[in-house]
């Protein structure tokens, strides 16, 4: 009975918007209805791709499609707030891109009209779905590695990604784009959260290309066990690095500690222009697309269809935003700030 | 409609055969009918897990499953030729586990059962089914890394493997048990079969420690594009190795070089015991097996299913055993072996 | 003329005095004069290896031997400023170990001490000696770079060092015992001091197994030119490490980033008690130590024989002993700490 | 006495040459008398930076210097033979770079000339000064490791090095440019010989870039104590890899196995060109030479001076070259060829 999937729309066309959209289409036990993006030739890529009807505006679309269950928001970070607002609003259950909002009062907002129209919201922390981390927390949630001492995440873009990739880079910063996936490792990692936090970074070199925002940013956070983490994050890594993202994270616990490589995936290639480090995120297999935020959607869709699902939510989002939101507050007092 | 789904016996209930019955038994386009392993332990295992009729006897089991179309062979490797042959004789679509057999004789007895009785055979070079080769060999088939000049393969186990793991290590050997995995990779991923080999080895070690079989096996192949491959094998690893395998892939084209890590997959821990390299071959999602040998399983049971899938079949299988074969008989002969 | 080569005396014979006082001895431009240790055993096998006079007690040595013209100080980091201010008072110019001393205090009174006498001194930041740092050193220094944005330094020991190696563990931490290094090489690296700390740590593993201090500590500096330092140091790694320490560096700049790999030197040994990473700190060659401190040791002899030498030297051990100490206020006060 | 330290002579003043010459020159037990080239532009600068008489011609330096007592060759491959031979026949000590001579009987020439004349040879096989190959020689002479079982070596160039870097790469080939090295280092490893070697290789790319060799040559030897050696050595690396060369032993012994990254030296550059693998065979410091070759010319000084030195003489020369011949006849015939 098709009534009885989800009926899924998707806020925004860009990479992310699109791949969840297959992604859904896809699905057996899911619809796709509907895609919005203020870019014309977005929407018609994907109204080409898709096949289903696209808009210019997210409230047309609404109110084109009330039978609309669900929606996958994939807005730049900044603009989170009004789509999740108005979809939850309706009553319709969430998929939010990481961060939740870059303010804390954007992600008390969403969560506020999400509760108020017992819609459920799942934040999309995706590497809760590679298996690497995956594994890492079953074996640490068996207490043979006992307490934790300290968690250390290195995760750094190439200057590519805000002067290239991303329009909207001078909005965010290498702390909100990247910290909310290390810090929320470390969180679910170890069950615990951060209670206070400290940060220093630069803004020497980002500004000089245009996009005015910080280079780097290193917090250190007290965790709610006593533990500490600290996270490294930069803009500026030279674009001749193997990869876009230069990802790793490391552990140490009384009796066990872990080091994880996750951008590098074992597969170097040497050709004219350079080393590079191939990566599977992403792909198609057998006509359908495979990998680790397809895998976050379908549980997403699970959950929506009554499976049991343990998934990031709206307050977990909230923590996490007001912890990078504390990133940010302590950069600029150059203090620690509780959190 | 059930009697519409692929019927699956399972012949070998060890830690392959319990894999391919409980992927074949959460399919939901498969139903797994019947194990049998010569082993009363084995049997009660694999009963109490997976609630099927279990028999001593493959012939047993066959007369009391006329319903069963299909079969998966995951006996010891010398041991295939009766199961498959005997399986294929009744019109049984089989999956057997690398290699088809250990004799060219075996692997043509196996293939000429399959033609007569119309079977489809798929042999189990789960490699392929390894996203990082599957993504060199899309690359290589796009043509721009040009001509193939050579490709290198280590795959080597830690002696744990033949002293502990394997009962029939001593009817085997490491170029047995392992080259069949490069040896599929290197032809896959550049479309070419090999036509001379020479080898080399040793059989110093692991005779003393009761196994009386090479300890490493060195072999050289010409290819019938002209390039060469290089296959290096062992079994005597020291057990501190951090993974029980060794795996590395190296090629090189006229324009591009591909360096591929498989054993080691970015995650290595450090505890009490020594240091270890946590592997994703095969885990639990959901209450769902999933990796690499898995994908490969459903594979086959889509192919079963009439969707279209390109599998290595049993000419294919039998090309890779008369090369082994031919390792061995170089090994003998101290002469390169014409294939 | 023997008069005129430097005529040296050890306070401190273990692992590294031992190792000054043959570099001295082998040497063809110095002489080694007498060794001082409070321990029988200590003195009992130095005066075998060595040949040269020993005793329990500085001030004894000192008197016996008035032609001494310079010390090695290699006590214990706590005990160095006794040694010091009483060797430098004497007019004897001073190799002493990093760090300085572990108070301001201390290091100011041993730097008074030899301005006053005129001692030259120089404070043993060996990292400066190794090819890998003085290459990088040396390309940094082009400018081709650009402005450093951050720098960030792990620097770790497996829990052997505080547990069994040192026997004054609880007098030190690892940011006592290893940040002199790191933040000596960054200082060294980019020509920059550093203008505020902010430290975290736990101490939850080390006072459990006996020794009363911390388990890690991750400081973060503010530098001179505007850049940044994260310094990581723990003293719980497992055993299994495949190195005692694990040393790694790492610099993003304008135009380039390096990374470095200390412990890991391009050789790893698996045998039966585990995975080891060969180092080759200090090995004999032809009859003679050499090595990184070997050089460095030579460099403080050629400095004495009015070789041009540029040398860490005391105000330097000041300024790292106040930064490291800021980083042990940091810890205290949960606050940004001026340096 | 100035009379009595070594009097040197080097041939060819390429960048080996070169550097041999400063070597010669900064050494206080030895005296550099003059240097030959054909190229008047190579004699023009080494005139000016070492400041002692050149020559175009051999002859007319030797007969200019009868004061010479010891050469250092180092031309091209293929010309070692006359350089060797004229300079061994006046009774000169040589040090001469590997390999020895690139054909046999080139090989026995140099020998039974320096035999005749009573001169000691010593062959350029520089990686016996590396000393993480000292380190580990001396660790598998200690016997713990037990039986060798086989080596496996990788030593590749870069494209760049046949295409540009040497003049002569079509009178040579990866066999003669790169196995010299890891043959000679298998067998100093581990105290053996060849005794049979199969090859393989492929010619399908430096042809059509102008230079008519070998792409990549494998080779496979039995050993004097029945181990097994793997060879291989290309020349068609893509130029965009971190390292002109790509060098990787390892080794599986009864007991244990080792694994050495020699071209990766633990310091990697990202910059806007690439990435790159620093390397530090050779560099200054204070004034003078450091480094693998460094250390080697100065053992050959150092055993012309009368001290004791276990260097690769004459006759190791002529096995390696035989060898090597060795694999080119088997490279022709393709077959397997005793040595």
């Amino acid at each position: 009975m098709v009534a009885s999937v989800p009926q899924v729309v998707v806020v925004g066309g860009g990479i992310r918007g699109s791949m969840f959209a297959a992604t859904v289409q896809q699905h057996p036990d899911a619809a796709l209805v509907a895609l919005c993006d203020p870019s014309p030739s977005v929407r018609e890529r994907n109204a080409e791709t898709l096949g289903v009807p696209v808009y210019a505006d997210l409230h047309a679309m609404l109110a084109a499609h009330p039978e609309a269950t669900a929606a996958i928001i994939a807005t730049p970070d900044f603009a989170h707030r009004d789509a999740a607002v108005d979809c939850a609003s309706r009553g319709l259950d969430l998929l939010v891109e990481k961060p939740l909002a870059t303010t804390s009062d954007d992600a008390e907002a969403i969560r506020a009209a999400a509760d108020a129209a017992g819609s459920r919201v799942v934040v999309g922390f995706e590497n809760r779905w590679n298996q690497k981390f995956i594994e890492v927390r079953d074996q640490l949630s068996q207490g043979t590695a006992g307490r934790t001492v300290t968690q250390v995440v290195n995760l750094n873009d190439t200057r590519w990604v805000p002067t290239s990739m991303l329009s909207w880079a001078a909005h965010s910063s290498p702390a909100w784009f990247l910290m909310p996936h290390s810090l929320d490792l470390t969180m679910w990692l170890t069950g615990t959260t951060p209670v206070e936090v400290f940060a220093r970074g630069t803004r020497r070199i980002l500004p000089g290309l245009g996009v005015d925002t910080w280079d780097a940013v290193s917090a250190s956070f007290l965790m709610s066990d006593g533990s500490t983490v600290v996270l490294n994050s930069s803009w500026v890594l030279p674009e001749s690095a193997p990869s876009v993202f230069d990802f790793r994270y490391e552990l140490q616990a009384e009796h066990t500690a872990y080091h994880l490589d996750i951008s590098y995936d074992g597969v170097t290639r040497y050709d004219p222009d350079g080393v590079s480090w191939l990566q599977f995120g992403v792909h198609e297999r057998h006509g359908r697309l495979e990998g680790i935020p397809i895998d976050m959607a379908r549980d997403f869709i699970a959950a929506l269809n009554g499976e049991p699902r343990d998934l990031p939510d709206a307050a977990h989002g909230c923590l996490v935003t007001a912890a990078i939101e504390g990133v940010h507050t302590s950069l600029a007092a150059g203090l620690p700030h509780t959190l």
